[in-house]
């Protein structure tokens, strides 16, 4: 049975297998179970994005999708997560989708499930299936990991992508650059050299990745406005000019529009921040299929 | 492409196809979309009775519905609405229903999307599936709209459905007069000479349509207890007695039961209330159906 | 038409047929409805264990459910249940399944609709499907109910299947005892013999019925910690051995460990409670599929 709950424990032929998947189903592959799939989405913390894009692509395999409320789920009763799930497994269900505010949730179940989970993002932790359509994203682009320059920018110490995507890019291949307020950086990577200033590390990447400003956490600790960001770390207009012509512009969204990019450059030639979202679909329906047809019974 | 966002901007040979078409799959005919289609609907504000009709008339039309709770969503986290319907329109979705307490939300939306929006209601302006279901109702019981008289009684003021309703009874050749509270009444309609008073409106109407006294908008302004606004401008017993003998009652629901109409006459021989709602739902197929035709590929 | 409202309500004969369907379903029977059906969950107070099971029959049969949000329905702006019931009708549901906290808030509603109810549970009245899975546990295991003992342990006053599984078991057979707090204890209970001590009624029983203690409502007035409560009631490890050697532990869940059941029995051998989720779903289909018959059309 296989879960996905982290990028670290996929070799990259694993990751090469699943891009494959859904650049197929990109481009019109079908695939739909042979017997009925029944799948739960458990959304602990909000994730519209996230959550929306998991349904359209369980839709598009053909699952029926149960609905879960967890805020008004037993889990607000004092139930564990583990009676939760394991209720899910017991009334029939196939699959669950779990995101959920502490991080590697999932030690305490990947081996007590007959059921796999798929990892919808945990804590400050892991989110594989971001990381997943960004690779994908960097894939369609460029046709290879290897040799490429990705920067990526912005709070990387609470960023779950940041620093699976930055295993996942140098496992395949990539150089990864840093920027952003040092204040938010690991000590270990602002000492690596793999930190640049903002303006270098815009010219480095051929992918300049951003990642999104959570006021709701740093309002009180930063002393940056969000025009000060948007000047000092931001992807300025000015700054987008110092980008390698070819180079492409990325963002998990949503944006802060004007905080960590100008506005202009949401939907400018070089962005694939929509495209990102639109291949997040595909990439999710191969991770399911993936999951379901490990189960056995196709 | 075919958004649908208020009634002005139909014409009466455009309403006309539109209730044809609902008064055909009411009569049993059927129709799906040749490939998957993918609808999203987003209550920023809470309607259960709309909400409930468009996923009946998605689900009749074999559409698949994406859920999307609006609580929850990254719209929270201070994102645009133009950038959740965009995220939408880039997983894949094919039309979005969209309800927002904000009067002409649509106006920064519509020229920027390639997918077609369906007004569920904004603010106090519109709510064109209402006046739809509204005439469908009217026509099917006098099979003209030409020199009926058509009394609207209650809240002008707050209703997103007098006004419109209004305008499309007019340009298909009815007449309409207004009756309630003047304190709640825009100083035109007063004074122009469609205002009666109320049992002069009640006599009047062949179809006598109450509105919702929105209890939570007026409890403070208004100086009517419910007993009193009952007396005074409901529908009461004695009251209906007034009405012409073939004269219809109608509501857009949900109904304050003793305040703008008397308990016993939600669902007397003269009422429509609940036809209504069963109008609703294929009116609604008919508005989907036509916005998802407009985008080709059907 | 029939609803299912409470276990009263049936005959020995139709529990066994509810039953001998629900074991059909398990065996892999099919029923699918011939033309499409329509069904809403409208659960107003919250249970999502319940909701997902009934989810998952209404899936498994094939039917199309349509999402209701009780929390922001209009029953927030005063409309009745029944206003609300009867808009459904009125959109085209076929049945709804409705749980409500007030006890028997289905008397107003049964004799007034063209659309079946399934009780979901009420107040601290009925849970019928609760208890007709529980029967189909306990018959799975024994096959019989004649001659059976059963004893329920816990907060009989306010359990909504105590009493019910009591009276059906009764009906179809069975001697039942009771255990737990006496305090927990309507009078008449304890006086009729069948009051049994909690080591007693462990012995005793074919079936040990744990109930949920329910902190939300006890904790100011039990004088007994969580602890406290495991060792003078619950089934501690100890205790169990004290079962019979074919004995089954059941709950209707959600479980607190360590409270009425001591977390490694949870899953015990002797553990029928997630099998009693399992059965609850081809109990639901059951019920579902003898509603919708019910109404013709089939």
């Amino acid at each position: 049975m296989k879960h996905l709950l982290t990028m670290a424990e996929l070799s990259p032929t694993e990751i090469e297998e699943i891009l494959s998947e859904a650049k197929g189903f990109k481009n019109g592959e079908k695939w739909t179970p042979e017997a009925p799939k029944y799948i739960a989405n458990l959304f602990f913390e909000n994730s519209t994005r996230t959550k929306c894009s998991f349904e359209m692509a369980e839709r598009r395999l053909g699952l029926e999708v149960i609905p879960f409320e967890t805020q008004t789920s037993s889990v607000s009763k004092g139930e564990t997560l583990y009676d939760t799930v394991k209720t899910l497994e017991a009334v029939g269900v196939d699959a669950v989708v779990l995101r959920h505010e502490h991080d590697r949730y999932f030690d305490g179940l990947k081996d007590q499930l007959s059921i796999p989970i798929l990892n919808g993002g945990d804590g400050c932790g892991n989110h594989p299936t971001q990381c997943l359509l960004d690779l994908m994203t960097i894939h369609e682009e460029f046709g290879t990991f290897k040799g490429l320059k990705v920067s990526i920018i912005g709070d990387i110490s609470h960023s779950r992508v940041a620093r699976s995507n930055a295993e996942a890019l140098t496992k395949l291949g990539a150089e990864v650059f840093f920027s952003g307020p040092p204040e938010w950086f690991p000590d270990d990577l602002v000492e690596d050299g793999r930190y640049l200033p903002i303006d270098e590390a815009v010219k480095a990447g051929d992918a300049v990745m951003l990642l999104r400003v959570q006021h709701e956490r740093h309002e009180s600790t930063s002393a940056l406005t969000k025009e000060e960001y948007h000047q000092e770390f931001g992807l300025t207009v000015e700054r987008a000019d110092l980008m390698k012509e070819h180079g492409i512009i990325m963002h998990p969204a949503p944006v802060n529009r004007g905080v960590e990019i100008a506005d202009e450059l949401v939907e400018s030639p070089k962005s694939r921040i929509f495209k990102q979202m639109e291949n997040g679909v595909y990439v999710r329906m191969a991770v399911l299929k993936r999951a379901l047809i490990s189960q056995g019974g196709e």
